[in-house]
């Protein structure tokens, strides 16, 4: 059977506040879409972070030393800049005008996820929701359906372009893993575990283009295995991590 | 429209010199799947390799000293290592018994991409194509279809678990560029750049499992950019590139 993946088309603009399983429900039967158990559900972190007021007006930041020193060398806002360091738990390179870091969940990505687009405008950022696992365990429920990946854009060392990859799950194993079995001529599959969240991430990423997309995506027709979800499987132990 | 993703079930094992087009025509009719110029072909690497004979007989391999050094240190075959080394133009990582290499056409992975599993069994492993683009535009042609991405799964720094993507493209560009447009707030999109056809590459992972997998999967309704397409748009300049 194959997979389909459908944005939700007719989602409102989201605010804090905002019931988000409300809007998406009532989207989805306006549009038709049945949202049960066999579906999957990818959400933006975007939406889920303006629902739960995950937003940051710079007004009223008072930047540091540090973020006043980089910004003015690389013509950033010192309070963008300061709210980053704010949302850090390590920095893992500052080079060059870009920042990586690790967020409080242990996520590596640029800037630690703060982002003005779409943010609300003006001096508007949203921050990554407090606890990502546990906002699609909430969505999941209030959902109904089978299961719940929420969804940013990261960079990639390497490879130019973002990609959507998975920052909270719930109701799917995060990880598919093919250890201990063998391929096809019987040869014993070592190394292989796939990061099936980030791949389901990247497919929802497809419809969820910054402008005009859809923030909320339903895939049907593909099996997942069914758990509880912890986005920390995904996240490389440090004594296993060459690029710390 | 919602994005449709089919594997083609009935592919046989894809074995040196097979006409791998014609294969997959078969398997596509066989299966009253169309492919015609809306449909994107992703191929997994591994049988576009088999098909162009990109196979090493290990038998043949003289280990390097670096290499026996290296294996001896990790338990690993030290004509696998020889294949590995032979194939990179650049040694990334080499720590822990890892191996992150960059290739002669500029990907940067794990043992060049070099693989044993199902690769023929036995003293066999599979290289990469000479030229993905070049294997990618050779099969677009003889599909007749719109696009084709040749997928491989490659691990990432910092999270765990393997991700297809794209190392081969022909039909479409690998990148959309949102630069310069602006977000429903008219703020300016700045760094906003979608690796698509990885996002492709990892949608069609999703049937692409190595075990009882499909090799092959086929992509309706999604609109890609035309372009005559290039993986190199995929790779980060040195220059730009914080993790060499």
């Amino acid at each position: 059977m194959p997979i389909e993946i459908a944005g939700l088309e007719t989602l409102p603009e989201v605010c804090p506040g905002d019931d988000l399983p409300f809007l998406i429900r009532t989207a989805a039967a306006r549009e038709q879409q049945l949202v049960d158990g066999s579906v999957l559900v990818a959400v933006a972190q975007k939406i889920v972070s303006k629902a739960e007021g995950a937003i940051v007006d710079l007004r009223k930041i008072e930047p540091s030393a540090m973020a006043r020193t980089w910004a003015a060398a690389w013509g950033k806002d010192p309070r963008l800049i300061e709210v980053i360091l704010t949302q850090s738990r390590r920095i893992v390179k500052m080079d060059r005008g870009v920042l990586v870091t690790e967020t409080r969940n242990g996520l590596v990505c640029a800037n630690s996820g703060v982002d003005q687009s779409n943010a609300g405008g003006g001096d508007l950022a949203t921050i990554l929701p407090e606890d990502p696992d546990a906002s699609a365990a909430r969505l999941r429920v209030a959902l109904g359906c089978g299961a719940v990946v929420v969804t940013d854009t990261f960079g990639r060392p390497w490879r130019e372009g973002l990609v959507d990859v998975a920052i909270g799950v719930a109701g799917l194993d995060a990880l598919d893993d093919y250890r201990g079995s063998a391929d096809r001529h019987g040869r014993q599959l070592a190394g292989t575990i796939i990061a099936v969240a980030d791949q389901l991430a990247a497919a929802a990423g497809l419809l969820m283009r910054k402008r005009d997309g859809c923030p909320v995506v339903l895939v049907r027709g593909f099996r997942w295995r069914a758990a509880v979800g912890c986005t920390r499987d995904l996240i490389r132990r440090p004594e296993q991590d060459l690029f710390r």
